[in-house]
């Protein structure tokens, strides 16, 4: 088993060198943060004194290292990698995949690099919040496209599974542009709900039932993590928020002339009950294998239809398709 | 104890006559559907063959009645009450209060009547889905204006906290304004949040997590429903989603702009914390007198204030003012 070296030890970082060592993988981590440092020492995980020498390490082991840095800390670290290791394969778990594949390109152009995004999270924050079993059931997207090298997706897609997730393959186009739609916009709507209900006063929050609830509970994550997704993803993002600008619109348009909200009201049920149904077949067994000429587009095919990798064996990536609903 | 006179048996109305009977009210209902009459029946409780036949009763018996019809029926019941029964004490449990009360007024414009509205419900309807136990613990706004004789105000009032509810007074314009904001804006934002993730096809609902799920939640509830609570509450709507649209058109720009979102996501943010907030001191108990001639005034303030009202003693109405936060 190859080794494992971890650049940051908050939430994500922190459980994957958790994850990573319960599964087996000699592993280390390192980060700027003194309590997380501290706090992973602590709990008896192996923590280098600095990322230089995690670094280090990487090369003499040609480790897989995996960046779990925020957005903003990216292009110090891609720098001290290019120094220190520049010929380990690396991956990340930062939660957009364009920007962090346009730095990587940028300043290790011919790194081994294949992107990652566990969707898994706690409005927790930091080593303490951290869990070996966070990525448990959890889907990974885990990033391909034409230049992508199979071995390397094979070696990263192995890490997440073998931290209980199962695989998306996407591209990081695609990636960015669905976290938009499922996570960055229900965050803004949250945010803008809970303000608009703010406006009532007293009387709004005794009156308050589920509907409001529950679509303004991630408001209450911390305000740094929600800028830090939504801001470090804005161009997809802008896409999102102009289709519900427009579908809000349109709503609006329609209660002031005719006084119906059908359309809306309707689309809305459609998707929620496409989004809640159970297929109607099980899930058919998909078996690619990573050496054909064709895999990529298998790969990337099977993330587009709702698909999923839950094993790599060998060459063969093994997977399931939905069933037809 | 006064008898009651339940029209409409659906989720609500039949909720309503179970649980006064359980307080121990002489009640009986009526419907026009046939499964709901039935289905009361077999379940023991006294149906008129008629509404006309349950208007003469009430009308014999000085009966309050509650209006429990969807809004799009409303005329036509009121038509009857004034043809039978029109000097009956009127409430009604219809989800918005301004149009209701408009059409009281101009349909009976002397009746006795005061605006009510339980704020309980369920995805479900019919009086299958119903139960005395619905109300329990739930906010029971009771209407309160200018021309509201207190005496009839308390006879609701009381009512609503037999059924386990406690009241809530508020204008009628202050009630729709506020479930404008609190819960017909979060079902146009949720159906809104729900069509545009399925834009994103199957790979959108298998990376969907929480934000998601919660977001869309409601988008289940059964459209006709949905349509019936916005529509009919148009006015006050339009109001809170021109100050959401104001809000997100103000987001989009400071994200194109300068790429940040912290005004949006730190109001939501603080606003949300504002909701979930426990009071620092607890409730402090306040206690009206309804004779007094201020009390209209007290009433509306604790409402406006967060306050309720959790029993009606003789011509005292005794509450909670919320603790200083």
């Amino acid at each position: 088993m190859h080794s494992v070296c971890v650049l940051g030890l908050g939430l994500i970082g922190g459980s994957v060198l958790r994850a990573v060592r319960s599964a087996g993988y000699p592993a280390w981590g390192a980060t700027k943060s003194e309590g997380d440092r501290d706090a992973a020492l602590a709990d008896g995980y192996d923590v280098e004194a600095s990322v230089e020498d995690a670094l280090r390490r990487a090369a003499d082991e040609d480790a897989l290292i995996v960046l779990a840095v925020p957005l903003t800390a990216l292009e110090e670290v891609l720098r001290q990698i290019r120094a220190l290791a520049p010929s380990c394969p690396l991956t990340d778990v930062v939660s957009v995949k364009g920007p962090v594949a346009e730095a990587v390109g940028r300043i290790l152009p011919s790194v081994r690099y294949v992107g990652g995004h566990p969707m898994a999270g706690s409005t927790e924050s930091g080593w303490a919040a951290g869990s070996a079993e966070l990525f448990r059931g959890a889907p990974w997207v885990v990033t391909a496209e034409e230049e992508t090298d199979l071995t390397r997706w094979a070696q990263v897609a192995r890490l997440a599974i073998a931290c209980g997730a199962h695989v998306i393959p996407a591209t990081p186009e695609q990636h960015d542009a669905t976290v938009a739609r499922i996570s960055h916009l229900p965050h803004l709507f949250a945010a803008v709900l809970a303000a608009v209900g703010a406006e009532g006063g007293p009387l709004a929050w005794s009156l308050a039932a589920g509907s409001f609830t529950d679509g303004t509970r991630v408001a209450g994550t911390r305000p740094e993590l929600v800028r830090a997704m939504c801001e470090g993803n804005r161009s997809a993002l802008l896409e999102a928020l102009d289709e519900a600008l427009g579908r809000l619109g349109a709503a609006r348009g329609s209660l002031a002339s005719t006084g119906g909200l059908a359309v809306t009201v309707d689309a809305g049920h459609e998707a929620r009950r496409g989004f809640t149904a159970t297929p109607q077949a099980g899930p058919a067994e998909i078996r690619i294998d990573l050496k054909d000429p064709n895999a990529l587009d298998e790969l990337l095919d099977l993330g587009t239809l709702g698909g999923r990798i839950t094993s790599i064996e060998d060459d063969l990536a093994v997977g399931e398709e939905l069933g037809n609903p």
